[in-house]
């Protein structure tokens, strides 16, 4: 096993960098770069630290602390040190540099966790909880993110597999009576069990829409014709709302959109107006750009200004709001009122604004949280929920699990019984693959390559 | 004494974050949120580490480590706790937040150093060590800042400060005599003792340059007529060296510099021709703001085309080049020569390049260097050297000296004695200002106010 290092600090001014090392020489490695007063640092206890310079031989890097981790007690349950130098990346970059002098390699972008989870310390969906938490923009998102880490999410999943081994058990167990010997009562208890363990998955993949809003964002689109005052209302929620200012790399958003929280929820605010310039070649481009937010949108605001007459537009508009997920802003209810509709679009609240003057805000915050309730129960405590890579495993495993289900219902199952097996291994291993009791190579790769170098 | 806390390490996505608390409750605050084995932080021993959770009441924030400083064994050299969490920032605020709850109030910029300061634990020529180590770009910037945190540029300041403090009491003892009773020999030995004091003043604001470059790094001017080549220059140059790509929070730097390192040494790089567009409502603003560009720039680059002819132009530019300053570039030599010149600026040095296939791009970068080193000797290994507080208050300091010279240099003296006197007290004073064995609040706040929040 090669020992690995990395800055394990974000970049930027800052009170310390840290380097971690890990791995068989990191206390060597320690050893040659650190000089503290006696004993030296392999020699010191786990859990401790120690001030020093470290040097590289007679040049010093920089001087600071040296944690000392001693296998298994570390998060890669491997030895590691620790070298807390001065912030701002130069010193870190000096220490990282004589690291690899002394022998180690650069860390890949999440090995150090890779390396917790091959070595037993955590499984696949901890893991991804850890970088998960990383990326929380929001208290929600953090709560549900450390539920996970703590084991919330593989127990359940855990569980499920469990369940699906002990039908295949009583499945394979089948095959050894005589035809003709089978207990009539055999099959319906594993037909049973096996729709228990289908509304298990079902209710799991439920998760996903609110894992989805608390890791990404709820996508909200801002659409209406030209000086409705989306910008004015875009400013307002910004204004009043945390605004998350952080442009984090490695994530990839639309130069357009603007992020903030709102009742503990991370919300991506697209303007369409913005969309329309940022593509203004072609306008047609802008409007057919507005659709797809719009089909991607959790939430969708649709301003009108009631100091217009409303025209053909304005229904043609109306036809683009979906119940549950739409909102409509009837703005400018300061000014004579010229908009008249004989019908307004079924389903769909109204709040009436004068966005400049913020009459009508919280009207239209608490609207916004009745269509997010529809995805996440805000008055629950935030929970783990599934993510993107585990819905697409539970697609399959569902649909394994849906074949079961028809094969046992037909009319003679117990001739079903042989096709059942392979497909109940197969849903085993697809479910094996969330918390990695399943892997290989690829799997991990795809998982940790999302990680972000020193995690 | 309050207790302060903040998030020491720089925001963004990274493996962690760490946010410090110090003062009389740290450990109160460490018993209060981190839940860990037996025994409880503040009965842990100083210099261990801890793992657990971080919790308010029920709630848990995250899972982490706990280090343990007991006064005086810290950074401020009072009890520190430092919770090592998650990084990425929503964790790190989340925790802050409630040890905020439980009785700590947010530390101001620099507080951490102000205290470490005003508790005798390093002096103020240390504490700005600490924020250039911060603020470094190179290596040579680093380590010219480690060695002014280890002390050696105070050390230098003391030592005039003792031996001026000497001065005094030997200029001080000479009143106790009846004023023609005075030994001949004292007067000149005060002088001679007098001007080795103004000399290593001398000595000491000579490395402002030197500090000014690696503090704020070299400001290099392009220049030359549109088409010359300037563009390819800089991305050469930017290809080529490592480039500083950090957006630095708290640096305020014109948008149209770039910045690189050469030689350990870090350069802003500034094209004219970017100048000129910043400002393109009237050329001639343009053009003044270039003449202020070059009166500042350490180097100046001015690029000609040897495939055009010469014009008025090309001379008047030529009466820009500083000997000492400036290098010209002369470019496309792998077009037909056009160009020609009766004579040559005197004292330029002269690089004949075709930048865009780099022909020539190392003899350049000798040139640079050449320059580069009338300002820091490039041979040295890096030391301390004074930044431009400092040099206020050494003309101060050099003023009150150079009176004092004239003063003895008189053909009476001695009834000077007692003028000197209030001169010597003044240079003293404002000497001390420069490690902080004399201060006052405006100037700590001076100090501080430009380090970041978390140091």
């Amino acid at each position: 096993m090669e020992t690995i290092a990395a800055i394990i600090t974000a970049p930027g001014e800052a009170g310390v960098s840290i380097v971690r090392v890990s791995g068989p020489d990191a206390l060597l490695i320690a050893d040659r770069l650190f000089a503290c007063a006696a004993p030296r640092p392999s020699e010191r206890k786990s859990h401790t630290f120690a001030y020093g310079k470290i040097m590289d031989g007679e040049e010093v890097l920089d001087e600071g602390l040296l944690l000392i981790f001693k296998a298994p007690h570390s998060y890669t349950t491997e030895d590691v040190v620790e070298f807390q130098c001065h912030g701002g990346g130069t010193s870190a970059r000096r220490v990282l540099r004589s690291c690899f002098h002394a022998g180690a390699r650069a860390a890949d972008a999440g090995e150090f966790t890779r390396r917790a989870f091959l070595n037993g310390r955590i499984d696949l969906v901890q893991a991804e909880a850890i970088m998960d938490l990383v990326r929380s923009h929001s208290d929600r998102s953090q709560i549900a993110a450390l539920e996970q880490l703590e084991g919330k999410l593989s127990h359940s999943v855990d569980k499920i597999y469990d369940d699906l081994l002990a039908i295949a058990a009583q499945l394979e167990a089948t095959l050894d009576f005589p035809e003709d010997e089978l207990p009539e009562s055999i099959i319906p208890t594993i037909h049973r069990n096996l729709k228990l363990v289908l509304s298990s998955v079902e209710s799991l993949m439920a998760t996903w829409n609110e894992g989805h809003v608390l890791r990404d964002g709820a996508l909200v689109v801002l659409s209406g014709k030209p000086n409705v005052g989306k910008s004015t209302l875009l400013n307002t929620l910004l204004g009043h709302e945390r605004a998350i200012v952080s442009n984090i790399a490695g994530t990839t958003r639309d130069s357009i959109e603007e992020s903030f929280i709102l009742e503990g929820i991370p919300m991506r605010l697209v303007d369409t107006a913005g969309l329309r310039e940022a593509v203004d070649v072609i306008e047609q481009a802008g409007i057919s750009r507005t659709k797809q937010y719009l089909e991607k949108a959790d939430l969708h605001i649709h301003l009108v200004d009631l100091s217009q007459e409303a025209d053909q537009q304005t229904f043609e508009n109306f036809n683009d709001l979906v119940p549950g997920k739409s909102i409509l802003v009837c703005n400018k209810t300061d000014l004579p009122r010229l908009f008249h509709v004989e019908q307004w679009p079924a389903g769909i609240p109204r709040v009436e604004t004068a966005i400049k003057d913020e009459v009508g805000y919280n009207e239209l915050k608490e609207a916004l949280k009745t269509v997010l309730s529809s995805s996440i129960d805000l008055s629950a405590r935030p929970h783990a929920v599934i993510s993107e890579r585990h819905r697409l495993v539970f697609v399959d495993v569902k649909a394994e699990l849906v074949l079961l289900d028809e094969l046992l219902s037909a009319d003679v199952p117990d001739e079903n019984l042989v096709l059942a097996i392979p497909s109940l291994r197969e849903a085993l291993m697809r479910l094996g693959e969330v918390t990695g009791r399943e892997y290989h190579e690829d799997l991990l790769d795809e998982v940790f390559s999302t990680f972000c170098i020193g995690k």
